[in-house]
C-alpha cells in the first residue's frame, strides 16, 4: 500500500476510489484555472466518474454558474473560506455529482494584499455528508507552481474524504 | 512578427489580442477536460479577459450547464459538429463572454467506433459575428497527446478569429 501511494498519481488513486464506491466527482476552480479537471481527465476511463467542472475565474461566473451569493463575494472577498465552501456546494448542485472540490486563491505573481498574499488558497470538498474547507499558504509568487500545489492539495483532501 | 509567432505560446498570443481588443473569452471543454482553460490561466494577468469555462464531460453537464439540447445529443451524438457549435454558443451565453471555444471528441485510448474513431475531434469558436466549426482527426490513440493537439488547434482557431 505504501508503495502504491508513493508511485501512483493522486488523480489515479482518486479515480480508483470513486470507481469502487460508484460515486461521481466535479470541480469548481478559480485560481487553478482548470488544472484539477485536466488532471482528473488524464486518466483513461475517467468519464465513468468525472462528470465535469466549472472554471469560475470571474466573480460573475461564480455567481451565475455556481450560485455564489454576490453579497458573500463583497463581504468576504472571492478568496475566502466562505466562497470556497459555496463554490464546492454550488458545483455539487450544478453538476449533479456526489463529490465536488473547489479552489480559490491568489496564484500571482500579482494581485496580493497584506491580508491576502500571493500563495494564499482556500479549498473545499463538498460531500454527501458535509463540506470540508481547508486553508493553505504556499508562500510563493510562482503562478504555475501555486496552481500545481493547490491542485495536488485539493486531490489529497478529496482522497481523504473518499476513505 | 514571424519570430514572435515561432517562440510565443498560443495562449500568450491569444491573451495579447484579447487585451488589445478589450474582449473576453471562455471555454466549453469535453475531451480536453479543462486543458484549454488551464493553458489560458497560466498567463499572468489572464483574469482581465479569461472569465471562465465549463468542463462538460458528462452529457448531463452539456445539457444542464451549457444548454445543449438532449435531442441533439441523441440524434448526432456528443462528438459532432452540431454539439460543438451548441457548446460554444452555450458557453458564450452562460459565461457572458465575447468569444467561446468548445471541443468535443474521442480522446481515447478506448471509446472509438468506425464512424467516430479515437482521435476525432470537433471544435467550434463562437464569436460576436457568428460561430465557426472545424473537424480534426489526430489518427492517434494517445489520450494525453490528443488533448494537447486539440487544445492547440482550438487556441489557433480562436487566434485566427481575433484577427
Amino acid at each position: 500500500m505504501s508503495d502504491e501511494k508513493a508511485i501512483t498519481p493522486l488523480e489515479v488513486r482518486v479515480g480508483n476510489r470513486l470507481k469502487v464506491l460508484r460515486r461521481t466527482v466535479g470541480t469548481a476552480e478559480s485560481c487553478t484555472g482548470g488544472l484539477i479537471a485536466h488532471l482528473l481527465t488524464e486518466v483513461a476511463g475517467s468519464s465513468a466518474y468525472m462528470f465535469g467542472g466549472v472554471v469560475a475565474y470571474a466573480n460573475s461566473v461564480k455567481e451565475q454558474v455556481l450560485g455564489v451569493p454576490a453579497a458573500m463575494l463583497i463581504q468576504h472577498g472571492a478568496v475566502s473560506e466562505q466562497v470556497a465552501i459555496a463554490m464546492a456546494e454550488g458545483a455539487r448542485r450544478a453538476l449533479r455529482v456526489d463529490y465536488a472540490i473547489s479552489v480559490t486563491g491568489v496564484a500571482g505573481p500579482g494581485g496580493g494584499t497584506p491580508e491576502k498574499p500571493v500563495g494564499l488558497v482556500y479549498i473545499a470538498v463538498a460531500t454527501p455528508s458535509g463540506t470540508f474547507p481547508a486553508k493553505y499558504n504556499w508562500n510563493s509568487t510562482d503562478r504555475s507552481a501555486n496552481k500545481v500545489k493547490s491542485a495536488e492539495a485539493a486531490l489529497s483532501l478529496l482522497l481523504e474524504r473518499l476513505g
